[in-house]
């Protein structure tokens, strides 16, 4: 979605992670996620991140354009002992001064080494206490590297550590109280983002778009975005830079407006997870549940049980990948496979019937699918899959076909085989 | 570290990750790792990766930046069917062409929404088969939105979607061709950066990094980094930018080298599964498996049958979550659990035993366990997990305490059950 004009004053900044290893494809940047999410509770905005190597002239240009569009940026990475690490050297260079030794840190990290290790510190590591001339050391109660915040003409450049929990430490104990501090000089108050997720399940990106047709105009500003997942896809509505009161009130009344057009599919906000939901519903209803898996070979109760505090409802589940087993452990008849197909209707709803039974519970899943890549035919392709729900003698079976990986469609059998049942128990 | 200078040619280009959702820390970007990885393996490297917004104005200019220094520049995301989604008409204003429907994929995409969901296409879709005059489609078999080959002018802009496994489909079957074809008529040979990567189990990272002291001299210019993660520690290796048979054989050496020393700790190379690798064992011994868990509530069995081709070695698993099902399925004796508790050596081995005798196999695993965050005692701690390991009469026990919250305890319980049972059966 298009950047909205911020209704009252907030701040732009700008990412620049380093590290070659980031660009080979060795590690994969979270940093730039965490800085972002952070960041926008206080009302600032990532414009752009940029990732470059350990190579101080491309450093260097990066950070000059940064400088020129925002006049605040964050690198992350480059501060280690190494020769590799160039980042303080290319901030030097950017703003016209000299590296010097920061003598209270060089003792700071001396005895830091002394105490940590009885030895005394290794000599790369001096390395870490030369600062541009000018800059305030930001200090890093987790490591060698401090962070260091270098003001000039051109705008301020922030370095904090690529080590992914020293800069978290440094951002939330150094960086934002900072750059709040900034925002309260210029404004007189702080304007925040605040965001708020509606997760759907069972339903297409495309189905939404077309049901949401025109509601950008009856949120704003409020804005709207999609986010397809393996569990479904997730609406993530945006109040940008607002005063806290306001980007409540206006999120609050954006969903309501969602609700309405969309309400069946949404089963959660925020990071709710649908086996979550699913138990509560059951627990209310002082339901136990059980499964019965084929092609998802225990996925199911492994979404079921990473859920804390689930073994008040859920009971156990029986993972028939073999026909012998679907036969010998849950009672499915023998000719109801070779008549219909292992992957049919009629023995999902024996196999989610057995395991009931077989468990004593009210309530039952089951999957029985073609996950690939091979075993599929022109009638069932790979990706076909039968779904059951069983709750208190009612019933419920769906056949759905996933394109996509092996994986894929596993996960999202299992996800919507949880839908079913959290759909027969809406009733 | 600083990009040595290649020593044969190869060929850079710019990745540009579109998505406000990247920066405003809602997603991790895990495209750019995925495409440098692969690019890196055919000589290409990534130069720099710029994240903007879902903001037509910035993607241009970046598009426009890029193409200047590079000439050759990837875009994933954007592609969508929402308004949001932007990228399309970015490109083609930047190469000075208009946007203009494929009718063979309109035809194509309607007829897969009618064979996939019996539904006439959402309207929204249309908007997928737009694309830029003169560009060249990408078929993608895993969703609704094609990849895009751009050439102008200017240089190559390459669309992909921003969905990972659809991204990761294109760009194996349709980019990497495409590129590697540009790279031999250039060059006449590809220079390539390969890496190899041990996989260990079992093995802390420091115990591994004492016996391998001094390595690295040994095995230069072959370089080494240590990858802790929850199945163990990896070492990578890694040759940079060579002819393809000069890489193979230093890193060939490299290899040998470290099995020397660690060998015993190596369960397979490159992305090798424990689970594939047990699975390999067992069917060489002509063995079937069924597994019994508690606490991993179907971890165990979803990692086995994450695996193709799993079901000529494994017949299903038993998910005893509440101990009623431990005694009535796995015929625990109601004794062991009350003297010695459901997480115990006693009761995982009776676990063990009743799956394999159950499910008629002569190979078996059981989990049980405290995964937490409540439930733990000063005698068993959270994080306590007695694991068991069956073969042809011959059983094995563990007993572990493995530190961190609930999901990595279950999933470091997973695969050290794999682990104790791949030991066993190297017997």
């Amino acid at each position: 979605m298009r950047l909205p004009v911020p209704p009252v004053s907030g701040m732009d900044l700008e990412v620049i992670a380093v590290g070659t290893e980031l660009l080979r494809g060795h590690t994969i940047d979270t940093n730039t996620a965490e800085l972002a999410a952070t960041l926008g509770e206080v009302g600032i905005s990532v414009a752009r991140c940029t990732t470059v190597a350990d190579d101080q002239s491309q450093i260097e240009s990066t950070l000059k354009d940064a400088l020129r569009r925002t006049g605040l940026v964050v690198l992350t990475g480059g501060l280690g002992p190494t020769p590799d690490d160039v980042t303080r050297e290319a901030v030097a260079e950017v703003f016209g001064v000299e590296l010097a030794v920061d003598e209270e840190h060089l003792e700071r990290l001396k005895s830091w080494f002394a105490d940590r290790s009885g030895r005394a510190m290794p000599h790369s590591n001096a390395k870490q206490c030369e600062v541009p001339l000018g800059a305030e050391l930001l200090s890093n109660q987790q490591g060698s590297a401090p962070g260091i915040w270098m003001k000039g003409e051109d705008g301020i450049a922030i370095l904090l550590p690529g080590v992914p929990h020293e800069m978290k430490h440094i951002l939330h104990a150094q960086v934002i109280p900072r750059l709040r501090d900034r925002l309260l000089t210029s404004d007189g108050y702080v304007a925040v983002s605040k965001s708020l997720t509606l997760r759907t399940t069972a339903v297409s990106e495309s189905l939404l778009a077309d049901l949401l047709a025109g509601v950008e105009s009856d949120i704003a500003p409020v804005t709207l975005s999609y986010l397809p997942t393996v569990f479904g896809v997730e609406l993530c509505l945006t109040a940008l830079r607002m005063p806290p009161e306001n980007a409540v009130q206006v999120l609050a009344a954006a969903e309501s407006t969602l609700r309405e057009r969309i309400g069946k599919w949404v089963y959660g906000t925020g990071d709710d997870d649908l086996a979550a939901v699913l138990l509560d519903r059951l627990r209310d209803r002082g339901a136990r549940l059980a499964v019965a898996e084929s092609c998802t070979g225990g996925l199911v109760g492994a979404r079921i049980t990473s859920v804390p505090g689930s073994s008040d409802v859920f009971k156990g589940s029986l993972v028939a990948y073999d026909d012998s087993v679907k036969i010998s452990q849950l009672g499915v008849a023998e000719s109801s496979i070779r008549e219909y197909g292992a992957v049919s209707e009629e023995v999902v709803l024996e196999m989610a019937e057995g395991v009931s039974r077989r468990l004593e519970t009210d309530a039952a899943i089951a999957v029985t699918g073609i996950a690939g890549p091979s075993g599929g035919s022109p009638e069932k392709p790979v990706g076909t899959v039968y779904l059951a729900a069983v709750l208190n003698g009612q019933t419920m079976t769906s056949r759905k076909i996933f394109p996509g990986e092996r994986e894929w469609v596993r996960n999202r059998s299992a996800q919507d085989a949880l839908a079913l049942l959290w759909e027969l128990a809406l009733r």
